[in-house]
């Protein structure tokens, strides 16, 4: 699994004059070997923990506990990455998982081939093992490589385009279920709760699940997690889903509708599908990301539409939000093999809110769009 | 919020003669704030993202995201706490909620009030939060102070015990949903999903949520989560829950039956509710963990049962699973304010599996029962 990571990896850090690194990063780790620790229960010593990736002229040895190996089939199966779980959970004696993983890179550490300067993920390793770097290494030049790897990251592997596509899938599930649910009576949650048991049933495991599900009367309409604002007839139901696969993320968003839509709803609907349209028009190789953010932002603009205050769109990949970002400020250029969201919308705070967001695969001269699901609600 | 377990801490390091301390363990940062980040989808830049507490001689800062302190209604309103929040999302620029916080601790660090050694939770801090102590105070000498907290965790405060209170309501309407829904034919990831939806819908809200949904017949059928092995009419189905209000865990387990039981599951079901009540019997104030461990071992291979392989019990709090484990080599002496979890169960590979599992308040004298849910299904 991953074994192009690591040979991108291994490229870049030749070219560099690299020839000891430490990522620690969990996109850095799950990018450069498809580990796929739990995540829906947030940072717990036996499903999660720590995990490092050391490199070591050519080498890379991952450093893991037994539980995220275990969730991992697969892993250590490549001549080129070796696998050192340590014992995540035990009834003998204290949970100390961070002390082991130390202990293990200490000994990659003292045997380590490599000499000169050591590229280090700083603002992810943690302290003790940046002191056992310290220590076992002496005054090595720490080089912090933080984001090296976001580069790499934007173009996909097939592999990686497979665990997408399946993301995708699970996400247009998602609005299926939404758009069959969504009606006056109900709870934001409870749209919620009928989405994510869909997606879990179709995906036939727990799927970790972000976005929004919001309605438009809130006062802060542009997303936030489901609560218990009721929908009434006159409503809109914004839901965009980003469902995880084999530590790969999709990205979405549809409007659904409890009743038929009034004629400005319709009008402000189809005008965000025609901003969408557009956006996605203008992605192909060698257009530079700001110019799709100004360009897109000028449309809703020129239309008379309230401009969204957030990203136009981003890549996405093991993380939810990666390069290239589709924002203002950003100069990288689209190429093919990226994955883009675009995600238009326009917002009144407290009445209305419409946002349409489609996955693409950046091809040789346009686009393949990710995203199934209809944007015409089957409801209005 | 959480100013009793600021008095403590500030107790503590004084009583170590500590005037300046740094934490940065997701436990140790709720604990002494009561900060709660989104941690359903992981560790995302936007959602949760880094977040430290300085101490300085008997002052609290708190260095977060804006995204997670507007996720902690009334976080900042009390005098001895000040939050310092980043800005975690933006389009103007890169994400660098990282190198902010960074930039706030230095700052801190410079206007430093306290003087000699500095404690730190070293493995959970980050490298370029290390590098910042390191540059800023020079030869400061670091002191590991990771898992001081701990023993302070354990005894709950009276606020802490209204979240605890809340998750537990909260397990015990995800075993009324098991099981209503149980039934030949289903998967196991349909009881999952219907206890996961009855849980946010009792909630109003998005609720994380641990632990297993196994059929018996797993070749691991202690636990895990929720796949799509199917029920059949003589299985058992164990189902472990553990949802977090407020960043506080509860946790349970409850054992489902899609037909009627037969005489050996009968027997079995009713063998553990036993060494439950036994166990339970066991705790009061002045008991060594280790010793209700092994008492309650006994008492399964006396019975002439498979002995578990897994803990005894476990506290709970900010974290699913702490201080006191009851397991076999811990001299914790068992006080009142302690919430713990007792968990005797038995497993047959392949077979049978049965554990329950109730929660626990220590009291003066005994304990009181959290765990509302009936351990005898009503099927069966």
């Amino acid at each position: 699994m991953h074994q192009t990571q690591r040979q991108q990896t291994h490229a870049l850090l030749q070219k560099r004059g690299i020839r000891r690194a430490l990522f620690a990063h969990p996109d850095s780790v799950t990018w450069l070997t498809g580990l796929t620790p739990l995540i829906e229960t947030g940072p717990g010593a036996f499903g999660g923990g720590p995990s490092l990736v050391w490199y070591d002229s050519g080498h890379f040895l991952l450093i893991c506990t037994d539980a995220a190996m275990n969730s991992t089939p697969g892993i250590g199966a490549d001549y080129d990455l070796t696998v050192t779980a340590v014992t995540g959970y035990t009834i003998e004696h204290p949970i100390d998982a961070p002390q082991r993983v130390v202990d293990v890179l200490r000994e990659a550490l003292v045997q380590s081939r490599g000499t000169g300067e050591l590229a280090v993920e700083i603002e992810s390793v943690s302290g003790s093992q940046l002191m056992a770097v310290q220590h076992a290494l002496g005054q090595v030049e720490v080089v912090a490589a933080d984001r090296w790897l976001v580069p790499l990251r934007m173009i996909k592997t097939d592999e990686e385009l497979a665990a997408i596509r399946r993301a995708f899938a699970l996400c247009d599930i998602g609005f299926e279920a939404a758009q069959q649910t969504v009606r006056a009576g109900l709870r934001e949650i409870d749209i919620w709760t009928a989405v994510d048991s869909a997606i879990q049933q179709a995906a036939g495991r727990r799927v970790p699940l972000g976005n929004d599900c919001v309605v438009s009367t809130r006062n802060f309409n542009i997303g936030g997690p489901p609560g218990t604002l009721a929908i009434h007839p006159g409503d809109t139901v914004m839901i965009d889903l980003g469902p995880q696969h084999a530590g790969y993320w999709s990205d979405g968003c549809r409007v659904a509708y409890p009743a038929e839509r009034t004629s400005e709803q319709l009008r402000r609907h189809r005008f965000i599908s025609n901003a969408l349209d557009f956006a996605i028009s203008l992605v192909k190789p060698g257009v530079r990301a700001r110019d799709i953010d100004e360009k897109t932002r000028a449309f809703i603009r020129d239309g008379g539409y309230p401009v969204y205050p957030h990203h136009t769109g981003h890549g996405i990949g093991v993380a939810a939000h990666e390069e290239p970002r589709i924002v203002p400020y950003n100069d990288v250029i689209i190429e093919p093999g990226m994955v883009i969201l675009l995600e238009p919308g326009t917002y009144v705070p407290g009445e209305s809110a419409c946002r349409l967001e489609d996955g693409l695969l950046v091809t040789h001269d346009g686009v393949e769009i990710l995203t199934r699901a209809p944007r015409e609600p089957q409801v209005g």
